[in-house]
Formats: C-alpha cells, sequence, structure tokens
C-alpha cells in the first residue's frame, strides 16, 4: 500500500462519520472548486458530502464566499465552522448570526505567491518607468536609466503573510523596505516599525507605498489627505489590499495636486469598478480588477481540508478570525 | 590615522609615480565619469593624472569607449592595457591596432544589479499581462488571474555574470529557469544546458527567452527563423544582450505570423534606432533606449581603478578579453 493510500486509510477509519459541507459561493465558482475540493477530502481521509443546497440543520461546515449572499446563519443548528474563501473577512466579521468559529483563508500558497509576483511587477514598472516606453513608441530614443533600486524606497503597511512575504521579495531585489504593522513584528531584511511615530515615519521614506493591511474600523480610510501629505513629492502609491483603506477623494486630490505621481488601483469600494467612477479615466490611476491574488482552487482546497480535518480530530482551526480585532 | 587613510598612504608608497589615464569616451560621459574616477583612483592610493587629451607617447592606460572614435593604438607606444567601460567589447576585440591587455567591464556592481531589475521588472510585465490594463483603461472590468510564476518557464541564453544574476533572481520568483550557455556552466537554481541539444531543449521550453549572449561570430543571428520556430506558440522575446543575435526581418515575420506575441528590444544593430525602423511602429514590439543595463559611474570607476593598482602592482588585470573568443 503506498503511503498516501495507508493515510487515507488511516483517516477513513479515525473519521467514519460523514459530514456535510455546503460550498456558498457564487455559483461560477462551484466549477472551479467543486473537483479540487473533492480531491483535497479524499486525500484528507474526510467522508464529505459537498453540496450547494442543504437543509440548514443538516449542514457541519460552510465553505464560505459573502457574495453568496447567505448572511443569516441562524438555520445552521448543527453548523461547527465556516471557512472563509478568502483572505478578507470584513463582510462577514461583524454578522451577529454568526457564533461558531470562523476561518481566513491564509497560506494558501497560490494567494501568496500571486500576491508577491503582482506586487513586485508592479513596483518594479514604476521604478523602472515602463510606462513611458510602453506608452511612447513614437521614434524618439529617451535615453536615461532609472535610480538602482537600491535608491528607492518601498514602504509596505501592513505585515501579515502577504505583506511580510512582499516586502522579503522586493528587499531581495535591493530596494530599502521599510514596513508598518500594529503590532511590533521582526522580519527579516523589513525595518519594520509600528504605533503612531511608526506610521509617519514608514509614509515619509516611501517613494513607493504598498497597501496590505486587512480592513478593519482601524484602518478605514488610513489613506487620507492628511497621510497622503506626510508621503515625499512625487511618490507612487500601490493598492492590492483593500478599497477603503483609502479615502478616494483625498487621494484624486493629491495626485491631480501632483503631489503623487501615480495609483495602481486592484481593489475597490466597489467592484466591479462602475465604468463612471473617475479612477478609470485618470490618466495618473491604473485599474487592474481584483486580480492581484486570487484564492487558487487547488491550494486553498487543500487548506479548507485540512482545517476541517482539524476540527473533526477535535484541534483548534488554523487562521481563526479574531472577532474583537476584525481579521 | 584612519584605516583609509593609513591605505591610503601606504599604497601612495608604493606607487610613487604618476600614471597618465586617459579617458577616451563621448564628453558627455566625461562629466559623469571624472569626479569618480579621481575619487577612486584616491581611495586606491594611485597617484594618476586624468585627463582627457595627452601626447600618445606619455599615455599609461585608457578607460575606453568604442564611441570615443580612437581606433589607432598604434602611437600609445607607452600603453599597458586598455579598460573598457561596458561588459560588451565586439567594436574593440578584432582592432589590431590593440595588443596590449584589455580589460572588460565585469563586476560592476550596478551593472548586474541594473539589469537584474530591468529583466526581472518586463519578465513580470508579460507574465502579468501588465500591458491590458496599462493601455487598456476603457472602464471594462476584465476578470482573470495570471497563472503562477511556477507556470511560466523562462529561458536565459547566456550565463555570464549578468544571465546567471537574472535567473537566480527569476527562479527565486517561482519561475521554471532553464539556461543555456556555450561551455556546461553549474549555476544553482538554473537547469544549464549547453551545446547544439542543449539549445533547442531550452528553446522548446521558452515561454519567456531572454537574450544575455555576448556578441561573437557564433552568436550573430543566433535567434533566426529557424530557432524562433522552436519557441513555443505565444512565446515573448526579450532583448537586453546585443541587437545582432538577432534576424530582425525573421523576427518581425515571426511576430506578424502570430508566433511570438511579443518582442521587448533594448538593443539595436544601430543605436539609437532610427525613427523609421519598423520596431517602432510595430503593435508586438516594445522599444527601451538601450537602459537595460548602465555602467554607473561611482561603482564603475571603483573596478577600473581597482584593476590599475592591479597592473601597476604587476597582478594581470581583471576581466581580461581573451581575444581569440571575442569576450
Amino acid at each position: 500500500m503506498s503511503t498516501a493510500r495507508a493515510r487515507r486509510h488511516r483517516r477513513s477509519r479515525e473519521a467514519a462519520l460523514t459530514v456535510t459541507v455546503l460550498f456558498a459561493a457564487k455559483p461560477e465558482s462551484w466549477a472551479d472548486y467543486a473537483a479540487p475540493l473533492r480531491a483535497a477530502f479524499a486525500e484528507e481521509g474526510l467522508d464529505a458530502a459537498l453540496v450547494t443546497e442543504a437543509a440548514p440543520e443538516t449542514v457541519d461546515y460552510i465553505v464560505y464566499a459573502p457574495s453568496s449572499g447567505l448572511e443569516d446563519f441562524h438555520p445552521f443548528t448543527r453548523l461547527k465552522a465556516v471557512l472563509n474563501l478568502w483572505a478578507g473577512v470584513e463582510d462577514v466579521v461583524g454578522n451577529p448570526t454568526l457564533t461558531v468559529p470562523l476561518a481566513r483563508m491564509v497560506d494558501d500558497a497560490g494567494l501568496t505567491q500571486g500576491m508577491v509576483e503582482w506586487v513586485t511587477g508592479h513596483v518594479l514598472r514604476h521604478h523602472l518607468g515602463m510606462d513611458r516606453h510602453i506608452l511612447g513608441q513614437d521614434g524618439v530614443w529617451r535615453r536615461g536609466a532609472p535610480p538602482l533600486a537600491t535608491e528607492r524606497r518601498v514602504t509596505i503597511l501592513g505585515l501579515g503573510a502577504l505583506g511580510a512575504a512582499c516586502g522579503q521579495a522586493l528587499a531581495r531585489l535591493g530596494f530599502p523596505v521599510t514596513g508598518w504593522s500594529r503590532s511590533p513584528k521582526r522580519i527579516e531584511g523589513i525595518d519594520a516599525r509600528s504605533g503612531a511615530d511608526g506610521l509617519a515615519a514608514a509614509l515619509a521614506r516611501a517613494d513607493i507605498l504598498v497597501l496590505l493591511l486587512p480592513l478593519t474600523t482601524e484602518t478605514e480610510n488610513l489613506v487620507d489627505a492628511a497621510r497622503l501629505a506626510e508621503l515625499p513629492e512625487g511618490a507612487v502609491l500601490i493598492n492590492p489590499g483593500r478599497g477603503a483603506l483609502i479615502d478616494d477623494t483625498a487621494l484624486l486630490a493629491a495626485l491631480d495636486a501632483g503631489h503623487l505621481a501615480h495609483a495602481t488601483l486592484d481593489v475597490f469600494r466597489t467592484e466591479p469598478l462602475p465604468p463612471e467612477h473617475p479612477f478609470w479615466a485618470h490618466p495618473k490611476v491604473t485599474v487592474t480588477p481584483h486580480i492581484a491574488s486570487e484564492t487558487r482552487p487547488a491550494s486553498a482546497a487543500r487548506v479548507i481540508a485540512a482545517n476541517i480535518r482539524r476540527a473533526e480530530a477535535g484541534a483548534p482551526l488554523h487562521h481563526l478570525v479574531d472577532r474583537a480585532r476584525g481579521y
């Protein structure tokens, strides 16, 4: 018997009862997730019925996306836990009907890897001044190399799994990286700051500012007119975190005043960003359609299956959301 | 006495005779290099007269750029060595009047670092499909994240200092990197191939192909119609190496046929690229003005000063050009 088969065999004896897992996300996600989740459940030896509809009182676990429309968790009387498909939980964490443990999607390798690629790519795009050449194929040979990365300071607000990984990737490329987080942290390669003084220092040296904070009552509109004014003249803002971290009106004013050189935004208060929103037409704004980091079905399914397996074994969930902190 | 002062003092006693160093490059380079070279000579304890004009028979060393127009080295009867300002030596290596040692610019930290940044940035630009968003700010929310780097194969032709550093930086970001060089090499993180079979294998897996070969009689037009045909459908070509590595006509044909998706070119047979050249107007070509890697005056000056210091001490030059190989 192969090792994997032996493990499945052992696990299936341990967890003999069928658990019912309700997949509550947009219908189009079902096509992406059904097969990977079933494969991951089998690999974990979970005897699980994966369904998109069920009588609420029969459901053990919910694989959840807020966009599913499911908002009342009261009828799910047997519910053991809710497993969020995404990293952000701001649309569910305050739901008073949700009283069982809530886990966020955190260490999905694809989520972190995709974010590192998107952030590194867009930092280099601005650092190298690529747009000058992508948009300016007019026969004019414009000499002049950019400064080296060692002369371009990057600040990352938010030092969770994503912020830390992005900061370290940029530091390996030579950028001096400052990070900021609510609570003090130590991360190799990053000058990590915290607190109000730390934020001011981190903003003052942000030639390129990357937002990777969770959205909480404390971080909403954190990047407002006053904080934008603390950035160096000509700074670039990159937001793959959450749209509501930024005061949109203040951002547009800072761009129009020439204080900021560019904003590349992947997340917005309303998504899809409405066609009439001024971000689309602004020459100093690049809109990308919330693609910086997408949960990849295969790796996300493994994270979810492993967490259900932990719960069935009586172990606490990984990446449990702290309701008081909001993430 | 400080350590640095003591070293200068010791060195100035060792090399007491003034050497004459002729700076032979374009006049506009003089403004960039004069101060850094003087500072580097002082730091090395070299008593050197740095000049832009001198009687040929009084010159000990020439800091050289082929664009200087200096082509006849015969009158420099006391010349000990020529120190090329750039990595490429194809315009001087075959000069029959040059009989003294010729050194290339190699381990200038800025040269390598700048190349790594440019190559990483442009690989990520194509990998992430950035142009779709930079050029398409039309209010249309185009869903769809790119594959992860682990699913995008990069091949680098040329595994010298630049090719190896770029390949390793890309491998650290998750790209599977294949390399190819004339002679067999072992480089951590890179699947290094050599020889004719190795070239075919390296091309066949090049979703993104990066050219960092030296220009020699063997590599001129290496990327011709037959080799372009070996690339996977939809491949992207990135050339920060030398313009003449590519058969321009074959490249345009492969782009027009849709076999190649894009070419980003930093180097050309004629530079500046003439405004009427079809590369400028081609929608699948990005021209950048030979900025991928520029020698940075401060670090390049240190390399040159250290090499003159070696020569004065009777040691062989670093990065000596092998005239038979051509680099």
